[in-house]
């Protein structure tokens, strides 16, 4: 059977909104990055560790719960989510360890001054 | 070293907008699953493949350039639209099975009808 003019019309109206949506989500996504890199650059600065496991249980209960209300399954809320804060807690890891390196640099470099 | 106190206000403050961020990524992941959810629909009426491999290669690309746009890292946007993508095709899957059941279901009540 081939698909009705009327069916592939609503089907091109869909994926309108499809697209308008993913570009929400890209812009999102890009400020939730600008906040995460910040908080990896405290977490650095003031030697907290890359991933916090309560604040993280916290985030995804919190999300199953929206998600319930948005009826968007909860499963696949917190699967998007995990991905996400695995994603995070890597560049944070990266940040501390630029930092750690940075310091090493500083630390040479005053160690040649002083000598 | 302690995390000072400014570090912790400024660490909770960007928290907030973080929660506040996912509230959003919830509600139009909500939208976007609704929008999915009927082009499924429409798919397993008209009888057409549950994805659309050209359709998902201009989205990626698409996608990878609102990112960089955005100052998103490209991989990053891709990995995730990867993640979405896989999982509205396995439940366009889904419907359209339900939709074949549902017609052999009519088709065998019609041979009762008829017998």
């Amino acid at each position: 059977m081939k698909a009705s003019e009327q069916a592939m019309t609503e089907l091109r109206s869909i994926r309108d909104t499809i697209d308008n949506l993913d570009a929400v989500l890209v812009g999102v996504l890009a400020e939730r990055f600008k906040a995460t890199q910040r908080v990896g650059e405290l977490k650095a600065l003031n030697d907290l560790p890359a991933g916090d496991p309560e604040r993280e249980k916290l985030q995804i209960e919190r999300l199953r719960r929206l998600a319930s209300e948005a009826q968007l399954d909860p499963e696949f809320a917190e699967k998007i989510l995990n991905f996400i804060i695995s994603e995070v807690i890597q560049r944070h890891e990266r940040i501390a360890e630029e930092h750690r390196a940075d310091e090493q640099r500083a630390d040479e470099h005053r160690a040649e001054a002083d000598a």
